[in-house]
């Protein structure tokens, strides 16, 4: 039974897209939960299937499952699996014995890859996907799909990357090879944790609410203190996730309350429960978990992580969430940050803290991801010498080398908060002995708070594709794949230099890498994102998480073929265009050249308040006067937090010649009349910047509206209402912001355009 | 039995403060409630005689209650009485018949007034408190509490205006007189009505808590969701208000949500419970009523006021409400104002709407308090026309004439919003033909919210004393009292010579005054008002109403007596000083020359934020930019409020040669550079100020810290906590309001203090 819910948007799931795949002739071979999930998948297909069934045959199967009187073309697909193993293809001839080939095979797809072998003609096509795990064969499947949908319904002018592309990662990833007249693919995951983490609160919290940065209804989860009876939503969830590649989910906010805490304990029974529905879709489940939960759950006097009775308590409650939870992931932990406890209150440091945890989970295979978002939230903006930008780096990287093997430093991709624009935390190029995950922000805290449109792909596919040691070093994904870890840094350079000791800091991987980490912008909207086109922010991570090398224009293209195949090219390819820009245009018309913030507090971080955060606590200033505005990071005259990074990057960022404008005022204090690269001013910048971002935003109105009524009607309207409120909310951005720099700096607008 | 509640406390009636009038001989004559309620103060002032019987005899009575054979100085005093009535003396000799002499002594008292006799010689004194009704002599008896207080404890330097006396307001107030050997006082209030409103809410509101504006704990009355099962507390405020002059009490938040509606029906008993908490005090209760009340209780289908059904709707509420509560006040109404229901939306306006609901209290003797505070709160800030200081006069002076006499219009005191310093609403000078209600705002929304000290009697009697129409002119008092309502406004003057109609608008007043109106600062805290000191307050307004002539000095020489009586010298008068300037220091370190706002939003009216409120739809801006500050409401060049106001008042606000620095940038935009009449720049008076007003802050800290220990210890704790939170938002105020306007201007402070 595949779950749906009726009048639940289908999302990149839609049965059109299984259509194609339904009228294939298909067997499926193996045993095991996730291979039922197949075979369900499969006569889920099959009954859409609508005229004649296509020709070839599709077959399914577990490498230990294929009889020896399989078909021939299933006979052969495993050897020439075999021998298309990563790295340097091995002979596997015709005539070495299967179990070999197959064993050959398995060892290289690890438990979530798969290999795609085809063979035969066109008019009789043979399609064979093998994997060592029915978890392998589900991804191979889901993979299937979208090459389907991308076969019927792509859209249009932009050209996907197909099956047939031959680019190879490194260390994991997809590779293709032509043998023995077979096309061969070998599928796996660059990254072994691609973590989905709710920020869902059990009990409605007076503030946050039910979901903590949430724009997309309730949880899914939760519903007023207590887990949803019915669970289909979920299981549907899951199967979505499965789609996209995400494989795993923390089931909590990392603020956790007190009902959230007790999920590690009495209320273990959610857990199993959600557990449950995931478990189908090979999706595993994590907790955030409180720091002070031995004080608070146990009733001890202490969460000293050095204490031997918090060491057993938590040794002891991880071992109940495993009996109860075998394939339970691990825990989650924001300590020490904003509010939250930590180690800190007994003197000791995060390595201790996150150590202790990861040994009661480590003789159950469970993971600890532990956030590197610790800050002063109580800084004083008078002073000018504390820079938010540098805390993580500060705090941590000190501790590189300290963690246990199963401890990811889960570490937010901008060093500050998420913002449109920031550079690259320096954190993840900076902690060559330990695992790091870079945490992307699926909803739209800042970003629109899935009102506005904004495809949040080619911010992240900048990052991870980046090679900040240069164009022939490592990029930032082979950091977080553990593939490199890259030199050491321009600072740990330095410090090695002085000390004498030129290898520090550069050490190997001693491990697997942290993955990738984003925060879910999923709640019970029937939509599931509250804006429909947020659904391909989602979808976006889980394919980036699984291949990092993948183009934001190829995702969309996946994204649009998959959600609207079945609709008119001409909506397909406004779709398209209206999120492939969007980023772009909604740094526009927001906060000016990476300065970030100037974001109401007010109204959690939706639409402008100039000074909004100026002289707050939260360490987040522009310093805005009648002469200029920026953040002096440099080195030379500010924070230092420029020559945090590799040495060329620090150079690029130090000098205002070579600093990306983009990137302008999160590092340098400029006059307003500085020349960007550009050519532009700083004002003029400002001003013209903000004017185009609502003329995009109108552009955007006027195409959506011509194609809105080829969409379905619920979907077309709810995107039309959120369109409105962009639109209303961008012009707000650009006066307030017009009007506030053009009342600080007087200057008049090159144009004579309207500012108040 | 005297309403006393352990552990919370006495406020303006210590124990203390009665014991010398307990060590009397007192002898109470008449009958009825609040003569019982009289009985039971003498009876229990009796039980704190500490050693001896103090010499001398005390009788309160009725008029009407004194027995042809009650001692002679009894019998003389009315006599006495009855020749002191208001206006000129008349002739009432010892030989004239005694009954004749007490109806004419009656006839001057009214309800409430009563009249002092004193005879005798200081080693045998005999006093007689006269009048007409039991609430009358209770008034008797807290005036001599009051005597009695500041004859022992008197805050020492300060002299106050004793009960000898001789201010003899025009209408109604203290008069004094010496005949035939006696001393005779004659007390009537100014105002009938004096009003406390209670913002509470019964059901608490999701953003404004249980009592909206709310300082001191929850309410006195409701406790999540329902009355309180224990009215001890409300009887033992109904006697602090009645000691210090109140006499009426709305008893739910203007903005009147679902369960709060059902007062005025399914929850009538409520009322009946309340008003009979309050009803041996002589405190009359009123309701804040729902104008969408017919629709949102009734089931109807409108709530326009012209509909018969809508009409005889509110006639059978009002008649159901009588049947309950005999003694009910009337209703509060806050329509078409902020999101509360109105009669524009039926196309009727305000004197339409407040006109239905005053015919079917007429009946029963109930009024309608109307209020004026009608705004567009969605204002566009880019919109420069539009002016909410001009909103509530261009909205209610055409409808002057057209309420019906049971109708008050409750005008706020300041045309925006009970901002530290702003100029009389002009609204009050304008409705010659209206009972027009002024409202304060006792509760310290805009003034530090019970957590800094500021007295604010001051800014009430600068503008209740205040003589707008010039010195021979009336005072603003004499058009709250009814007494004058002053000659035509300059704009109705300019009106009315246009048209050839000299008289209009100069109309003699149709019927009694408006009187005072206050929102509560009370709540369920210990102290009642959170800040111990907040509670003179609350007296202040109770004696201001009673009384407008007070000065403000005069009512805290009183309350210090009444409250501290039995303290030590030192802490009477360091109480006393911390008070006195209060509100000035509030006003040096907060928002500058009469600008106003420049406070959070986020945080709900407390704390800086200069530009919180400048991008938003409140109105409510300030306008700041690299030259200048300040809102332009000149007739020349601005929204033209300055020529709302009486002639030579409007010529004053009108120049900047003439304009008050204090009001300066509420009425001009000026550059920084603009020297005051003070002689110094704008800028550099912000500086100044804000610089003295946190000295003068630690100036209050030192002086306590020296006498705390002689206070109670737990006023001591909770004044010390909340000096130490005014002084760290009084650095903040400083330090952010400095700042923006030195990044702003540019312009360094002539002394080189340190700025941000």
């Amino acid at each position: 039974m595949i779950p749906q819910t009726p009048g639940v948007h289908p999302a990149w799931l839609p049965d059109a897209a299984l259509a194609t795949l339904g009228a294939v002739d298909t067997v499926v071979l193996g045993d095991g939960p996730l291979v039922d999930t197949v075979r369900a998948e499969v006569a889920h297909a099959a009954t859409l299937r609508g005229g004649e069934a296509a020709p070839g045959r599709l077959t399914l199967a577990l490498l230990g499952a294929v009889p020896d009187d399989a078909p021939e073309p299933v006979l052969a697909a495993i050897d020439a699996a075999a021998g298309a193993g990563l790295g340097e293809p091995r002979g596997t001839g015709p005539g070495e014995p299967r179990e070999a080939a197959a064993d050959e095979a398995s060892s290289t797809l690890g438990d979530e890859g798969f290999v795609v072998v085809r063979s035969g003609t066109p008019q009789d096509p043979t399609t064979t996907v093998l994997a060592e795990t029915g978890h392998g064969l589900l991804h191979g499947w889901f993979h299937l799909v979208r090459e389907g949908a991308l076969a019927l319904g792509g859209p249009g002018a932009q050209g996907a990357r197909g099956p047939e592309g031959t680019s190879t990662s490194t260390a994991s990833g997809t590779s293709s090879h032509e043998r023995a007249g077979l096309s061969v693919e070998v599928h796996r995951p660059t990254h072994d944790l691609r973590v989905l983490d709710h920020w869902d609160n059990i009990s409605v919290h007076p503030v946050m609410g039910q979901v903590e940065r949430g724009y997309s209804g309730g949880s899914l989860f939760y519903d007023d203190g207590s887990l949803r009876p019915d669970l289909g939503k979920v299981r549907q969830y899951a199967r979505l996730l499965a789609a996209s590649g995400v494989n795993r989910v923390a089931l909590n906010n990392v603020n956790v309350g007190r009902r959230e805490a007790e999920l590690l304990t009495t209320h273990l029974d959610d857990v199993v429960a959600l557990a449950g529905a995931f478990r189908p879709y090979g999706v595993r489940v994590h907790l955030s978990v409180s720091f002070a939960s031995p004080v608070v759950l146990g009733g001890l006097a202490t969460a000293d992580p050095a204490d031997p009775g918090v060491q057993a308590w938590w040794a002891q409650a991880a071992s109940a969430v495993y009996a109860a939870v075998p394939d339970f992931g691990g825990f989650v932990v924001k300590a020490d940050s904003e509010g939250q406890p930590g180690p800190f209150s007994y003197g000791r440091d995060h390595a201790d803290g996150a150590n202790m945890l990861a040994r009661a989970l480590a003789p159950h295979g469970g993971t600890v991801h532990w956030r590197a978002f610790v800050y002063d939230h109580h800084q004083d903006w008078r002073d000018r010498s504390t820079d938010r930008a540098r805390a993580a780096y500060d705090h941590f990287t000190p501790l590189d080398g300290r963690f246990d093997d199963n401890v990811v430093l889960q570490v937010k991709l901008g060093p500050v908060d998420f913002q449109v624009r920031e550079p690259l935390s320096p954190v993840v190029l900076a902690m060559p002995q330990t695992r790091v995950a870079v945490e992307v922000q699926v909803t739209q805290e800042y970003t629109g708070q899935q009102k506005h449109v904004a495809y949040l792909a080619p911010q992240w596919t900048d990052a991870l594709q980046a090679r900040p040691w240069g164009d022939d070093g490592p990029a930032v994904s082979d950091v977080t794949s553990g593939t490199s870890r890259g030199p050491a840094t321009a600072a740990a350079r330095t410090e090695a230099a002085a000390s004498g000791d030129a290898d520090s800091g550069a050490g190997a991987p001693r491990s697997a890498g942290g993955g990738l980490a984003a925060v879910s912008n999923v709640g019970d909207d029937v939509f599931w994102t509250g804006h429909p086109f947020a659904q391909a922010n989602l979808y976006a991570f889980g394919r980036l998480a699984w291949d990092p090398t993948l183009t934001a224009e190829e995702i969309l293209d996946e994204w649009v073929a998959l959600t609207f195949g079945d609709a008119p090219a001409e909506l397909r390819s406004t779709v398209h265009d209206l999120l492939s820009g969007s980023l772009d245009v909604y740094e526009q018309y927001t906060a000016p050249l990476g300065v970030g913030f100037m974001v109401s507090p007010t109204r959690h971080h939706y639409g402008p308040d100039v000074d909004g955060y100026e002289y707050t606590a939260w360490g987040t200033y522009h310093f805005a006067d009648r002469d200029g505005v920026g953040v002096d990071r440099s080195c030379a005259t500010g924070t230092g937090f420029a020559g945090l990074f590799p040495l060329d990057l620090a150079q690029t960022y130090e000098s205002l010649d070579t600093c990306p404008d983009e990137l302008l005022l999160f590092l340098h204090h400029v006059p307003y009349s500085h020349v960007l690269h550009s050519g532009k001013t700083v004002v003029q910048h400002i001003y013209d910047t903000h004017f185009a971002g609502v003329e995009r935003v109108e552009e955007m109105l006027t195409a959506w509206e011509k194609v809105a009524p080829l969409a379905d009607p619920d979907l077309a309207a709810r995107v039309t209402e959120r369109l409105a409120e962009q639109h209303r909310s961008a012009v707000e951005w650009r006066d307030q912001i017009n009007t506030y720099f053009f009342r600080k700096s007087g200057v008049p607008d090159e144009r004579g355009r309207k500012i108040y």
